[in-house]
């Protein structure tokens, strides 16, 4: 069925983009609009949600279409801005909606005990009519990791390039659904027709092989959507990023660019992925007496094809280690997306066989992650790999903010072991820097800008740059997740805010955590826990067992009896005073012992633990 | 009393260290080696503390005390190696121990709950009698912070420069220690006599004003310690660094050099101070028409006197916000190290009678601490300043690993007011880079090397740039906190190892939180919490009342109805399981239903919540 799909599809390749599929509109083709216009009046919303977090509008505000009003696409990004990571994006018009990505963000330090995050896609499921199908720039994690939590509820056609859609199929896989989901592999300079949209997929460069920009053909016009990307003129696997549709799309006329942001803050440019391999070839000349083992992002395939290259060249055998690298490494080869010769790879029980200086090792960790193959290794508690003195370590990677501890921590285990760390000149970013965003700007030169990828400090230093490259300043547009940006020829506005919070997932638990739990967690973290148990007699009120306390991550019991004795005798001070009292609200009787409890640790002790008081009774 | 003390030490300055002080032996004058040799025999243990994290010993083991043995010093550095933080380090000479520094550490991320981390100083205690006096580097909290919890047990004198002891003074208020502490201000040049050692003071330059260098006459030589350090030729306050006076020591003959790690890892040479004061005048200029706030560190008096300097030069009153910048501002000032006109510090009150352009904020809170003045003006809750478009932050300071999120975060909702916010060229460090360690060496020319300050990966880039400045490979030290090393002209070796694990302090309680109970604090933040409560008749082990669950942080339960009936279910069955079987130990219960409900969760959410099954007898 895949198959079949394909072909269809690839009979529509269309490299010149002079067909207008039906339902599209050129952007400046306004013939048909009175006919098409027969969507409902938007809905105007001034108010906004409230949300300090906006920024100024610089749109004049206007209450009610204009007669002569130009078609209107809605762009809703519902993750992604004011963030790293979750990228998704909805493009609706009239009755056809397409979602660009369904990435999910990795928690923040104050999600205690949270795996992940997805998107909310509420807006999705109230117009699951209108949604035609997902499209996806590339395969990884922030742009597809919440395809398995929405497509249960979305169950609509996914879109993308070979290996991108390799690695989502991998995804689905694990949750079990493979067969019940579309997917369409499209390739580059071929289009959809997706509802009144077509897409056009053009070919980019990113730390992931099969990367692809989108032309979003629009009533509205063509909204050009970067995906997350960089420039390489002399790229790993495949060709450069096709700098020649982005400027054909330029002489066209672009309405909006949605462009990466990441690096927007970096002057210059990222250098090629291919510098790195020349380094790779150096250390592995310089170490040829040792093991060599290489931490990198597994899903950077061109960096794993690399640092095989340099093995094959100094002859030595490849392991490669770790779950998530052996996966993608297994989708790559089979679609043809990494080139290993015979006999260089060899299974981590063969390591036995070879010489230190006949081994390479390629392995996840590379973020310090705690479970990942490399810490184990650095802790001594991998079961096949010990760290020896002489094992040279490189990472191939940069911390990503929030990481830098756990990867200097990694550092330090590896060197006390005796091994030589190396991380200079050994990672290149897969984004744009400056120059390169100026480039896209200079190529496509757009009507609006609306950066995408980035915390509010990214796309405020975007929306700068793109003010340089001569869009107008009222028509660099800031969104953040959640706002519903009607975007016309003449005019790009805010006109609604749906709700964009990240839903948290724990476990099988989707949405089952929101701030009550995650408070709790986060007093339970800081101060502990005393659970003061009573039981009493049903009628007379009568104490007939305890108060019994019961403490965790409190403190160290044993060593602390004094203050625990004393606390129970707060307890029944509280307990007595309320009974006495003939007090039948047991609500009150726990807030007594609570307050007096925690008014003598706190006098005691400069803490706040949290009290649980439980009455039984009998 | 302090001031008599002071005219005795100012009598005893001795620029050419010519004197010989009693009980101090030169390098290489070993005359009086015989009649000194009364220490007791050294304990040669071998063996070490079980701790994985050793590098392999250089030096060649000897076991018993050769006859014609040299005079050998203890070194024992109690805390800052192997980590960032919690300087302290003893040196132990026959009777008499001096230590230089006593600072505190910020706690790890899996402390949870804890507030700060001071040294075990167990063996000073054990060796109270010999301690003769803390020696004082400089005025930073990871010099100087355990002082008021150290010296309840440790109570001898306090030597330092005037800055730095000022600054303690002000911490030893805080905790009502000022009357019953001995202090005693040194400068830089001058010498104290403690016990066997005398003890110099160098002029360098850091971060802080009036940080010093120490050269330490022992009997086994001179050992020079850099305290934290950089080489500014163009201090803001004060002179360069008394290089000749390293050069001096050097030519006498230094056994060991004690040298700082924190940006050995940096190529190069850190920039003056001075350099950041020239970046304030550019942002002063060009933002004339905005209000300007700069967040730096308090500590950092040059720094605001730079702040200072173009805020006269352009007009500006100065509000100085933060309790801790106010704190070292007033001391600084009232010691003479910062100098500010008069009419330029004005109250936070009589803001409102200034327009923007007449204004600058000096604030604290640039490591993005969440309670800091800066943090709560970004987030709107800073009771006298809000944040408004058109006003200019300053991040004079750089992120200290760990806090880079933090500091992300006050950059989008700085940004998301409206404010610009500037971090370049603004900061300088205030450690010395690898060209400045390396003319430590060129001037000192130690015979060992004991890199100090930093995290094992600092420690070993450190020992490869000692060898590459002539030390011999044997003679490099790489110690961890707790280390007992013995030094002597012709030998360092690690004889011992003491207990040096930080005490963690949670409020007011120092070293009653372990790791169980941070064990279950990372058990509760992760999973939460479920307690079972039920109530049993004594004799006849009828369920009286209960089994009641009570959930904290696990599940928001009115949404989760159906999974706490179900739990309540599965406890009910464990439980008449336990009776049915007439079982009468009351820990197999708890097991038996602890077991069950875990289970069911596991299989049920993929969750682990610690499960607390409490049993009331009536």
């Amino acid at each position: 069925m895949k198959g079949k799909e394909n072909s269809k599809e690839n009979n529509q390749e269309n490299k010149n983009s002079q067909m207008e599929p039906g339902g599209v509109n050129r952007r400046n083709g306004n013939s048909d609009r009175n006919n098409r216009m027969r969507r409902k009046p938007r809905p105007f919303k001034v108010e906004r949600a409230a949300n300090n977090n906006k920024v100024e509008l610089t749109v004049p505000v206007v209450e009610t279409p204009e007669p002569d009003a130009k078609p209107a696409v809605k762009i809703i990004p519902l993750g992604g801005l004011g963030q790293i990571g979750m990228n998704i994006t909805a493009f609706e018009y009239q009755d056809s909606i397409i979602v660009v990505d369904c990435g999910l963000a990795f928690p923040e330090d104050e999600m205690l005990g949270i795996d992940l995050v997805i998107p909310d896609i509420t807006y999705l499921k109230d117009n699951i009519q209108k949604v035609k199908g997902f499209v996806i720039t590339h395969g990884h994690e922030d742009h597809i990791g919440s395809l398995p939590y929405v497509i249960k509820d979305i169950n609509v056609p996914i879109y993308g390039t070979k290996l991108t859609l390799g690695i989502i199929e991998n995804k689905l896989k694990e949750h079990n659904l493979l067969k019940s989901t579309k997917r369409k592999v499209i390739k580059y300079g071929q289009s959809i027709n997706l509802g009144c949209f077509r897409i056009e997929f053009i070919r980019t460069n990113h730390s992931i092989a099969d990367a692809a920009a989108l032309a979003i053909y629009s009533p509205a016009g063509i909204i050009v959507h970067t995906g997350d990307f960089k420039v390489d003129y002399t790229p790993v696997f495949g060709e450069t990023i096709d700098l020649q549709k982005f400027g054909e799309l330029g002489k066209k006329g672009v309405l909006a660019l949605m462009c990466d942001s990441t690096n927007v803050m970096r002057p210059g440019y990222t250098m090629s992925e291919r510098t790195v391999g020349k380094t790779f070839d150096n250390i592995f000349a310089e170490n040829s007496k040792h093991r060599i083992i290489v931490a990198t992002f597994a899903s950077n395939v061109d960096r794993v094809q690399q640092i095989i290259n340099s093995a094959v060249k100094y002859n030595r055998k490849v392991v490669i280690e770790g779950r998530s690298m052996v996966n993608i490494m297994t989708t790559a080869s089979e679609l043809g997306y990494i080139t290993v010769p015979d006999n260089v790879l060899i299974d981590i029980e063969q390591m036995k066989n070879y010489t230190d200086e006949q081994l390479v090792l390629i392995t996840t960790g590379s973020q310090g992650e705690s479970m990942a193959a490399l810490s184990r290794m650095a802790a001594s508690i991998h079961r096949k790999v010990s760290i020896t003195p002489g094992d040279t370590v490189i990472f191939s990677s940069t911390p990503i903010p929030g990481n830098e501890k756990n990867v200097s921590k990694i550092i330090n285990e590896l060197s006390m072991k005796g091994a030589k760390v190396i991380f200079q000149d050994t990672h290149v970013s897969g984004h744009a820097c400056q120059e390169e965003i100026k480039l896209i700007y200079a190529l496509t030169k757009p009507k609006f800008a609306i950066p995408v990828h980035g915390e509010f400090r990214h796309l405020k230093c975007h929306a700068e740059l793109a003010q340089d490259m001569g869009v107008k300043k009222d028509n660099v547009v800031l969104l953040t997740s959640g706002d519903v940006l009607s975007l016309s020829e003449d005019r790009a506005k805010i006109v609604d805010h749906i709700p964009a919070q990240g839903i948290l997932v724990d476990g099988l638990g989707v949405g089952d955590v929101g701030n009550i739990v995650l408070r709790d967690r986060q007093h339970l973290s800081e101060n502990g826990l005393i659970i003061v148990v009573v039981t009493l007699e049903k009628f007379s009120n009568q104490v007939l067992s305890g108060p019994d306390i019961v403490s965790r991550g409190f403190v160290y019991v044993r060593e602390s009896e004094n203050l625990m004795e004393e606390a129970r005798t707060v307890v029944n001070d509280a307990l007595d005073k309320c009974l006495n009292k003939n007090m039948t609200d047991w609500g009150k009787i726990k807030n007594e012992i609570k307050d007096s409890l925690s008014d003598y640790l706190w006098k005691k002790m400069k803490r706040n633990p949290m009290i649980l008081p439980i009455i039984m009774e009998v």
